[in-house]
Parts: structure tokens; C-alpha cells; sequence
């Protein structure tokens, strides 16, 4: 009866989806109806993202500044100052606002935002408690506001108060705030003149922006910041969901100290996804330290870093760990075409460059096809025929010096295995490496393919790199190693990803599967269930179980044993019964009805002894084949239910070898986080011993997503372990279950 | 009987170190009068690097240009002419060697090496074919040659003939030579008027030094640099320990393809350690690619990673991946004085910088001490009291404006749990940068702590950079998070490493113990014993069995099994006989006469079928509690034998959970080597498991060095696994062995 329910309940809910008008959409670019109109997922969270017209925002036609200032010494001076030169630049009319005074630098000043002589777009609050501003920006129907205040959530608890009565105005208010606690970088001035896609930036921090704004200076072009602060209300998705639409933005940048809502956020993140624009992150809490930090800075949960991994790698987003990182990144990834070929050739003027360049590069996961011979015959007619061509290209020095130079780039960027030519040059040695520097340039000109350079001297001043490499926009210029290899496999992988992108919310369960019906009368709340019940709750939505029966009596314990099957496994049920086997409360191996007699005595008294509460004891099915896995679910603080498989047993605990996902996802995504655990060799089979059933193991993970979307938050945990799987063709079984409820 | 022999070995070794007369000495510096004279280690290798005195080379008094050109458009032309003004500013006198000039660029010329009109230091060899100009230098008395000739080892296997030959014709001549295969590096000028500790260089690639050049126009001064190329004659190893015992060198930073030789890089290695110089290398070869093309280019073996990275490790080389990563931290671990105490502060006008960099710095494993209450108010009484200043400490910004500034960053300093201030800049923002990093500037100059300053600017011409920063030589400036977090670290490691730092050298095993007589009558040359004959040789060396008997007959078994003791396990055994159990060659928890009757016919039957030759069936005592662990020794190409410990069972395949180490080396070694299991928390015990006894398994591995060194090459390979560790004080039981003789 257990084996008839496997497999079904995947296709059931896949039938349903369609059934609902929900087509799989072929194009990354082709939005279903359906999710354009939103709706919500059976565990209640959205499905679609209202994305604000930040047009308004970042180019309005008419702005006031509340709290406006001229008085020579006030820090709102400087701040105004700024304001009205920005307004200027982007064409925007600049009404200041102040009770006492008549005009501020000339422009005539308004008492209250209600005696504005025209509707504004945007409200710039300069005024330390932005609260009772925000009641009259509601009544002008004034679109957007910014509120620079500090003194909030990021200052702890009282601090946190006044922020959610800020946040609840502003929701009264219908207005879009910006902050409190951000800063002038949405009003920062771009250099004019600069070609090619720009980058979009997102901080939770001015000065973590820094940098980044300063790629100006190196010819990269940046077309918006948005400094969130402590997102009371518009937050980092709302941002990167308006880049990704921008036709401009060729990627977008984010500095993340915490998230505000995990759901949002991956919403976002799949918009940018289905239009195909990178999203590189660096997210700070990687440790407990750095976690606190963060929040003691904007007040933000971080979440737990392994789950926020994940969902960026679910969703496409590019995480980084240092803002040099997040530079290269994000230009190479706004700037570069998508790859012609996935190969990576590697050309120095020296063996050792190459050498180092392609163990980096190897080590990362990129590729480095080996040139056909017929292509290092060809390199060899300008290259001495001593020297390894065959990938990485060492010249020896002497050819880029003359004709051959540029010749040997075209060979290489020519050869069809070949999508991205990278040429690290560790120092100057003009000599050499000023024409070759040009003739990188010339070739990138003249090339649809990727040209990435390093200039790796530590000055950073010559000629070659200033004028040369800076001054070509086709040319990607690095200056470590390593930081063009993570850029160039980021590079990839997006493309990679973005052209078979599937979102995951498009499949989203909306309604419950006939499962949860029964499940939900298993539930009990507030408890941890028993072994009995959890293993219930698995059989209601088809994981299998072993034989087992659940007695109250030595007699009826040998009763169960003969329908169960000698030999057999005997161990105390309860609620609140966790680590049974170090207890005692666990015997294996029975083969007679005189064991299970004695076992049947000795597992209550034990249980008598222990003081634990039992619902009686299990008779089971003994399985002692298979690898032990286990599967399980638990609640992140910014995301919700999430799924986790792992090596099983006692090892889940000692090597901690699990991956996760935040659902929804699908059986690819499944199916990769079994390829993440280091010790996945053990469903391959170990020692000539036969592969597991993986689609099995599949199966029940994809089972789990089911119930932690429809249990949702009333299934606090989760956790399948052992989950045996067997051999290829014979399922998996769930041999000890754990299941709280909230 | 073998419970009696535990434990003795490595006293018995002990006392006989010491009788020998080499007391372990105390301090870093001392070195044991036995070691200066050298001498072998058990294993034939040497104990003791002769260092050639490369005063002479680095400084000629009098130097030959064998092949010496002035005409126009000669290759050799450009290289005298750099010759000759090298030589002018060191003071050498240059003499020209040509068969047909007089004179070159003005300077007399003489015809062959034996018309020199003095004794010379150096000669250089300009000729296409440096073998036959070998005789005439060793006649000549000439103590150093560069030949820059390529078309040795690099180009292939006849390359490597001729390379060899020119080897033989150096070592017959006395001459000791760099290359073939360098370049002009060794001649390179240095700038002067730099201050402090030199980093010296040494690099299998003149490319890849380019950008540690350049860093003295970041105002690093460097002393040498050895470009080692195919290292004929002198290697790696001969620079390293010259540089070791260079008073004015502070750091030896290295960029290596491949080791000539491992033991004499290790030594090498010690005597820097001995004086507490702090060497920095990338080392190619963490991929297959990697290795490949670093054999391609200087013909040099890089031996298996895991290996290289454990023999930096314990002889306390910072092995880092990147250039900038070896420009970064060689120069501070040349210029930094030692840390008054490990504690790092971050100190930052942002609190998202400051949370940023906190992460990334515990992460690396850099420890943040939260600063006292009393500390805290006295920063409160500068920065504003809402913002966090624990540490890191967040000034919010404004205070870095005026003469808050220093007054901050002073009382940071003086904080005793502080020993590094670094505080991140992540771009320009002049009003605050600039007046923050001339303070840094000056802090630093009036403490003996370690101040790091990262200026993350892209740009890197910003006058504060430029001129304040990098114009301080008491300030580490750093362009990224990451590289100075890795520098940090390495710098503290050293401190720590250096001051605790014994040689392993001084107490390595010269004769060998009792166990090898009784060893070496076990060893089958060419042969992998049985199981059997492995456990034997174990038992010779004080590791404990299991109690067994080798049987030849059913009726032999079951009188066996008696004194073993039943439940047995019996296991066919014999020569070549591996994945026992596999093969169905295994039987466990035999608990009778006619089961071990039955299990004894059903094993030989299935030898019988697979063709195995036996030499009986092992009846074994069963143990099945205890912790499945691995210990080895595998010979790697470049260090010899190594020993492995790792989790043992089939784990080890899986998991590949294993460390390594190269001997010599003694117990803080051995006990490391299980903190680096990532599976290490199963030696604590799990699930409220008792601890296992770490002390047997410590002492296992001890034992299992002593045979790789004893046994040295004729012991191929050796594999106990599992190695069962049983609970605290109860010891640690070869349940299987695996040993394979040359």
C-alpha cells in the first residue's frame, strides 16, 4: 500500500499547475499571466512583487525639501546645497519647505508641505523626527519621500518601536519612503559621457558605495544608487526589482548588511533573473560577529548564512565577499556580451604567468580547452616551437614586441573552442607589455568575444593601464588574478543560468494537495509528535515507512512481529522523545517472539526509569541495507520553511555535509543539492557496491517542499533521519522521523 | 602481551635523542651543535643544508661576461650592457670573454676564461651552450655561473638529458650554478634610500616577480632577487636559507612552480624558522592544469598538494595564492614589528564597513576582542553614544573631521587587549579620508602596535594614498578586505609560530629502534603481504591487533576461536588480497563451533571461485565499538614517505577527510593533524557519546612515522583502516592493514 502512493504526488501537483492556465513559459523573457497578476502560494506567501515606479523618485519633475537651510553652519546647508545642484541636473523643480523663513538660497520657501505651489514627486525630509512630516505628505498625494533621521532600529529596542510607528504612518500615508537612517547617495552626481551598460547600486551603507561610485573614474558607468538605510518601507527588492527593468542597467550592485523579507527579495531576485540582468551581492553574516555587527549598524536579521547562499544561488545573484570583488563583478557582468563558446584561453608572455593563471582558473571550475593542433601549428609560426601553446599560450616574451604579436590574439580569439582570451600581465615591463596591451585593445575591438586583461603591478599608475587598457571599453581590465577568475566564472555561470531559467514561483503550489487534509489532523500544537505520528504525517504525503506497528503490551508486541517480519526493530514511541539510541530506547535484531518479549520489558522499564512518556512501543520492519541520509525541514527567520538533505546518521551531526533550498523550487534544483555534499559519493555507490536510488531520494525531498509549503509554519521542524536509501529501483524509506509542530 | 609494548616507543626514542647529546633546546636562535654538523636521519635523508655563501654571488668583487657583445642587434648586447652598469653600481670589476673582440663597449676583452686577468666571483654565461664553458670555470677556480640558455628540462625529455648532463659537468667542477633557463633578475636594480626590512626574492619566473619589483615604488625595499629557473644546481632550498641569515632581510617572499628536491626545501624552510625570518610563497599545482603547465615551463615536479601545503604548513610558510596576496604579505611580515597582543580592532567611519570587515576578518580567524565598558565610555565620550563601539567601533563619521580623530584612534591603541588597528577606507570621501588617514599616519608613528589601513579606492591615486599613506612606512596599507585579513593573519601565525617554533630536525630518529630488526624479517620485496603478515609487522612496532589466529583448516578455526574468543570474525588473508570484503571474503559475529565450520568452508569456496591465493583464514577477535579511523603512509615524489590519518571505514573514499604530514615530525604535530579532520568532533564523542582515547590514536601515528622512517622507500605504501579508537584509556586496534613492499 506504502509503495502505490511513490511517485504520484509530483505529477498530481505538476497536472494541477497546468490545469490552473500556468503553461511552463519557454522564454526567459516571457512573463505567464498569471504571475504578472500575483496571488499567493499555499503556504500564503506572495507570489508577485508590486514593483514602485521609482521614475519618480529618480528623475522627478518637482521635489521639496522639508527642513531646507542657508544658515551658514547647520549640516541641513550643505545637504540643501547638494539638493538644489543635483535638482538642477536632472531638470527638477525645488521647493524648499520651513516655517520660519521666506526663501532659502534665493528660492522662496513654503511654511508646510500643504502650501506647495504645484504636486511634487519626491519629499526630501531634512527634519530629525520625519514622523509627523509624513500625515501632510499623504494629504498632497506626494508620491515619494527620503528621510535621512537616524536614531532607529539600528539603536536598538526603543529605537525599533519608533520605527514600525514610522512604518505604520507611512502605510497610512500611502506615501513610498526612502530610510530613515540613509543618506545623499541617491542624489549623488554621475559622470556624464560614459558608454555602454551601466551598474545599478543598492547599499544598506554610503560608504560601502564608495567604490563602487568611484568605477567612474576607471570608464564604468553607474546609473543609479539607492542608499536603503533601514528600509521602514521601500527596501532592497524594491530597487533591484526597478533596475532590472531599467533598459540602462546592464547589472545591478548590492551591498546587503540584513534582508527585510526573505520572499521579497527572492521576488525581485526573479524578475532580475526571467530579464536576464546579473545581480552581484556581497551580504554580510557569513560569521556570528559580522551578523552583529550588521544588525547593531541597520537594525536587519542577516538570516542564516548557508540558507541566504542558497537562495541567492537559487535565483541567479552573484554573491561576493569584498567589494573589490563586487566591482569587478558587476562591471565585467553589466559591460561583456553574452559568451560566443564557454572555453577560456589563457596567453602570457611567460610560462610561469600562465602556468599560475590556469591552476587559479582551473581550481575555480573554468574551462581550458586544449587548442587543436592545428591551431598550435598555426600559433607555432610566430611562436618558437619549444614553447607550450597548446593552453595556456606561453609566447616566451619576444613576439609581442612586433607584427606577431597581434597576429597570435586573433589566432587564439579565432578558434571556436574559445569564448573569453585572458592575458595576465603581472608588471609593467614596457618593452613588452605597452604593445601588448595596445594590441589586446586593437584585438577586443575588433572581436565579439571576451577580452579580459590583469595589469597586476601594484601601481597602477603606468601608461599601459591608465591610458591604454582604461581608455578601451571592450577590454575587461583586472587587477588580480584572482579577482578576474571569479568574475569571468560569474560571467558564465549567469549566462548559463539566465538562458535556462525556469522561475520556480510560475510552478508554485497555490492550493493544498490532498495530502495536507490528512496531515493537518495529525498535527498537534505546541507538541513534538512521536516516532508513530511523524511517521504518519510521512505516509500521508507517500514517503514510505517501514512495517510497523505501535503496541501497548509484550503480547501484543510479539502479535505485531510475525505480519512486521522477523527480524525485527523495537523502540519506545513518545512525543518528546529525541536520541532513543543513547538512551537505550532502541533494539535491533530481534529474531524470536522470546526477544521481543524481553525487549518489549526491558524498553519500559528503561522508559519507566527515563521518566519518559510513551504512546507505546514500535514493532518495526529491520532494513540494515541501503546509505543513510537524512531530509528535513526547518524554519529560517527570513525565509521561512526551508528543505535540507544531508549525509544521514550520526555523520549529519559530526560533518555537517547538508545542502538546502528555499522552496519553491524544483526537481533540478533537487536533484543539485545532492551534487553539493562532499560526500556524494556514497549514492554512486562505494567500493564496487551499486548506485542508490537517487530519483528516489529526489522524490522525497520534492515530498518534503510539499509539506513545508503546506504545513507551512505551523511545522516548526522536520527531520527524516536515517531516510535509507536503497538500491536503484528500490525506493527510500524513512526508518526515524522527528516533527514538532508550532 | 602487545597491550605491554604500548606507549614505550616514542620514550625509548626520546631517551635515545638525548643520550646522543642533543638536549632540545630552548630558544629559537640556538642551534644544537649536532645539527650544525649535519648528519642523517634513519631514512638515509640528510639532517643538514650545506648553504653556500652567496656574499659572492649577490656581490662580486670581480665578475666574467662569457659571450660578452656589443653589437648592434645581438640579443647578448642588451644583457651586457645591463651587465655593465649592474657591475658599475655594485662595485664589481666586468670583464668581457669572447674569442674574437678586444674590446667590448670599451672593455678590454679577454679570449677564453683561463686568460682572466684575476680571480673572479662570478661568471656569466652568455652562450647558447653553457656545458662546455663548465670545465674552464671549475679550472679557473670560479665559485658562481648564471647560464640563462634554454632548451633544458622545460623543452622535454631530452632537454632533461642535457640538463642532466650539464648537472654532472657542474658538480665535477666544484662551480656552483644558477639555471639554465634564468634570466636577468639576479641583476636588477635595486632603489635606494628605501627604509626598513627587505623582502628578498626568489622566483621559478621573472614575470611573476614583475609586480613584487615594483613594489618599491610603494616604498617596500627589497634586498635580492633569485630567479632559480631549471635549478641544474642551485635550488630554491640554497637561496631561501642564504636569505634566512641576511640581517637586512625582513621577509623572503617566493613564487615556486615545482621543488627540486623536498627535504632540502625543508630544511631550508627550518633554518628561516630557526631565525624567525617569515617566508611567503605561491606554489602552483592545486590542479591537474596547473601542475601540467608548470612542468611545461621549468620542468619541475610539484608534487601532490595536499603534501606541499601540510610541509609549508608545519614548517610555518605562508602559502598564499595570489601575487598581490605575496606582495601584501610579505611586505608587512618584512616590516611589522612583533604584536604586543593578538586582539585586532576595527575601527571605521562606517558601520557597515566596520560589520563587513568584521565578518571577513573572524571568518579568516582573527579575533575581535569586544573592548571593556570602561574603554567603550572613554570612546563614547568622542563618538556619539548610540553608536556601537565594542568593536568594531563605528565613529559614525564626524568625528574623523576634527581633534576627535586621533584622540580616538590613541585611545584604541592603548587598549591592551589591541595589538592590530585596522581601519578600513573603503573609497575617497575627502572630507573625512583625508584628515583620517594623515591621523592614522601619525598614530602609528607614535605606537609600537601594528596599524593597517585599507584604502579600497579602485582609483589609487588619491593624494592621500598616495602621499600620506603610502609615504608612512610605519603604516601596512592594503587595497582590498581580503588581502589584508590574509596578511593580518599570516602576520599573527608567524608570531605565534616563530616564538613556539622547535625543530623537528633536532629530534629526528638516526639509528634504528628495536621494532625494525624484527620489521625488516617481515618486509617481501616487491610484494603486498597479507593481512596477516601486515598486522605482524604493526605488532613490531607496538600497534595493537586484534588477538587472531591464521588457520589452514575448519577444525583449525574452531580451536581457534576458543582462545580468540567468540563472537569471531573471520576473513580470508593472504598476499594481493584487497576489497575483502567486497568479495564476500568477510564474516562477522560468528558466535559458534559450526558457524565458524560453516563460515571456513564457505570462505574458501569463494577463494577458490575468484582465483585468490591464500595464505589461510584470519579467526579474529570481534570489535565493534570504538571509532573507524585510518592511518597510512603513501611516498610522494618530492618529500618521500608521508603518513596519513583520516576517518577510517569506507568513509575515507568517500569523505577524503585526511591529513598529512611530512616526516619528521613530532606529537603538537600529530595532535594538529586530527583538529584539521573536518570529521574531528567524532573523536569527542557524538550523541553523548564518550570521548575516544585521542592519546592512542596520537600515539599510533607517532608509530607509524617511526616505521615510514625506519621502513622508509622499501615500505610502499601502508594502510590500517579501519583503526578502531576505542574509549578513553582503552586504546586504539588495527582491525585491518594493508602494507605493499618495494
Amino acid at each position: 500500500m506504502l509503495g502505490s502512493t511513490h511517485g504520484t504526488l509530483t505529477t498530481d501537483f505538476r497536472a494541477r499547475v497546468v490545469a490552473c492556465g500556468e503553461e511552463p513559459h519557454a522564454s526567459v523573457v516571457s512573463l505567464p499571466t498569471a504571475t504578472r497578476q500575483g496571488g499567493l502560494d499555499v503556504s500564503g506567501r506572495p507570489l508577485h512583487l508590486a514593483v514602485p515606479d521609482l521614475d519618480r523618485f529618480f528623475r522627478p519633475r518637482s521635489m521639496a525639501v522639508v527642513g531646507a537651510s542657508d544658515t551658514v553652519g547647520r549640516p541641513n546647508t550643505g545637504i540643501t546645497r547638494q539638493l538644489i545642484a543635483w535638482a538642477e541636473r536632472v531638470g527638477a523643480r525645488l521647493h524648499p519647505v520651513h516655517p520660519a523663513r521666506d526663501a532659502v538660497f534665493g528660492r522662496p520657501c513654503v511654511p508646510s508641505v500643504a502650501a506647495l505651489p504645484e504636486p511634487v514627486d519626491l519629499a526630501v525630509l531634512l527634519v530629525a523626527d520625519p514622523l509627523p512630516v509624513i500625515e501632510e505628505l499623504g494629504e498632497a498625494k506626494i508620491p515619494f519621500a527620503v528621510a535621512f533621521a537616524s536614531g532607529f532600529a539600528e539603536t536598538g529596542e526603543a529605537g525599533a518601536v519608533a520605527q514600525a510607528r514610522l512604518a505604520a504612518a507611512v502605510e497610512r500615508s500611502g506615501v513610498r519612503l526612502l530610510g530613515p537612517n540613509t543618506n545623499l547617495n541617491a542624489f549623488e552626481e554621475f559622470r556624464d559621457g560614459l558608454e555602454g551598460p551601466a551598474i545599478a547600486l543598492i547599499t544598506q551603507s554610503g560608504h560601502q558605495g564608495r567604490p563602487l561610485y568611484a568605477l567612474q573614474e576607471l570608464g564604468i558607468r553607474l546609473s543609479h544608487w539607492a542608499p536603503t538605510g533601514n528600509e521602514a518601507d521601500l527596501e532592497t527588492a524594491d530597487f533591484l526589482a526597478y533596475f532590472a527593468q531599467r533598459p540602462e542597467v546592464g547589472a545591478i550592485a548590492c551591498y546587503v548588511e540584513g534582508l527585510k523579507d526573505g520572499r521579497s527579495f527572492l521576488l525581485a531576485a526573479d524578475r532580475a533573473a526571467r530579464a536576464g540582468v546579473p545581480v552581484v551581492a556581497v551580504k554580510v553574516g557569513r560569521t556570528e560577529a559580522g551578523a552583529e555587527a550588521a544588525a547593531s549598524h541597520t537594525g536587519k536579521l542577516t538570516g542564516a548564512d548557508q540558507v541566504v547562499d542558497a537562495a541567492m544561488r537559487q535565483f541567479g545573484v552573484v554573491r561576493v565577499d569584498g567589494l573589490d570583488e563586487l566591482q569587478d563583478t558587476a562591471a565585467l557582468l553589466a559591460r561583456a556580451r553574452p559568451p560566443r563558446a564557454e572555453g577560456v584561453a589563457v596567453y602570457s608572455i611567460s610560462g610561469g604567468t600562465g602556468a599560475h593563471f590556469a591552476d587559479l582558473a582551473t581550481a575555480a571550475g573554468l574551462a581550458l580547452p586544449a587548442l587543436s593542433p592545428a591551431k598550435q601549428d598555426e600559433l607555432h609560426t610566430w611562436i618558437p616551437g619549444y614553447l607550450n601553446v597548446a593552453n595556456p599560450i606561453d609566447n616566451g616574451g619576444h613576439p609581442v614586441g612586433d607584427h606577431r604579436g597581434r597576429k597570435i590574439i586573433d589566432a587564439i580569439l579565432a578558434d571556436p573552442s574559445v569564448g573569453v582570451l585572458i592575458c595576465p600581465i603581472t608588471g609593467p615591463f614596457p618593452p613588452m607589455s605597452d604593445r601588448l596591451a595596445q594590441d589586446l585593445v586593437d584585438a577586443a575591438e575588433a572581436t565579439d568575444k571576451l577580452v579580459c586583461v590583469i595589469w597586476g603591478s601594484p601601481v597602477g599608475t603606468e601608461d599601459a593601464y591608465r591610458t591604454t587598457l582604461l581608455g578601451s571599453s571592450r577590454v575587461a581590465t583586472f587587477r588580480t588574478f584572482s579577482n578576474c577568475v571569479t568574475a569571468v566564472k560569474a560571467y558564465l555561470d549567469h549566462h548559463r543560468f539566465a538562458s535556462g531559467y525556469r522561475s520556480p514561483f510560475d510552478e508554485a503550489p497555490r492550493t493544498p494537495s490532498p495530502s495536507f487534509r490528512k496531515a493537518r489532523s495529525l498535527m498537534r500544537p505546541g507538541q513534538q509528535l512521536s516516532e508513530h505520528a511523524a511517521k504518519q504525517l510521512l505516509r500521508a504525503y507517500g514517503i514510505r515507512v517501514p512495517r510497523e506497528q505501535l503496541v501497548t503490551s509484550a503480547a501484543g508486541a510479539v502479535r505485531a512481529a510475525g505480519p512486521v517480519g522477523y527480524p525485527v526493530v523495537m523502540k519506545a514511541s513518545g512525543p518528546h522523545l529525541a536520541h532513543k539510541t543513547e538512551l537505550g530506547l532502541v533494539k535491533v535484531g530481534l529474531t524470536s517472539a522470546s526477544q521481543v518479549r524481553d525487549a518489549y520489558r526491558e524498553l519500559t522499564d528503561i522508559a519507566r526509569f527515563e521518566s519518559v512518556d510513551l504512546d507505546g512501543i514500535l514493532v518495526c520492519q529491520m532494513i540494515d541495507r541501503g546509505v543513510e541520509m537524512m531530509v528535513g525541514v526547518t524554519h529560517d527567520a527570513l525565509f521561512g520553511p526551508t528543505v535540507t538533505v544531508g549525509l544521514g546518521g550520526v555523520l549529519v551531526e559530526v560533518l555537517h555535509d547538508t545542502a538546502v533550498r528555499v522552496p519553491p523550487f524544483g526537481e533540478k534544483e533537487a536533484r543539485d543539492m545532492l551534487g553539493e555534499l562532499r560526500g556524494r559519493a556514497l549514492l554512486a555507490g562505494v567500493r564496487g557496491g551499486a548506485p542508490v536510488d537517487v530519483d528516489a531520494l529526489v522524490e522525497v525531498v520534492l515530498r518534503v517542499q510539499r509539506m513545508a509549503l503546506e504545513l507551512g509554519d505551523d511545522l516548526t521542524e522536520l527531520d527524516i533521519n536515517p531516510l535509507v536509501v536503497l538500491g536503484r529501483g528500490q525506493g527510500a524509506v524513512a526508518l526515524d522521523a522527528l516533527a514538532v509542530c508550532r
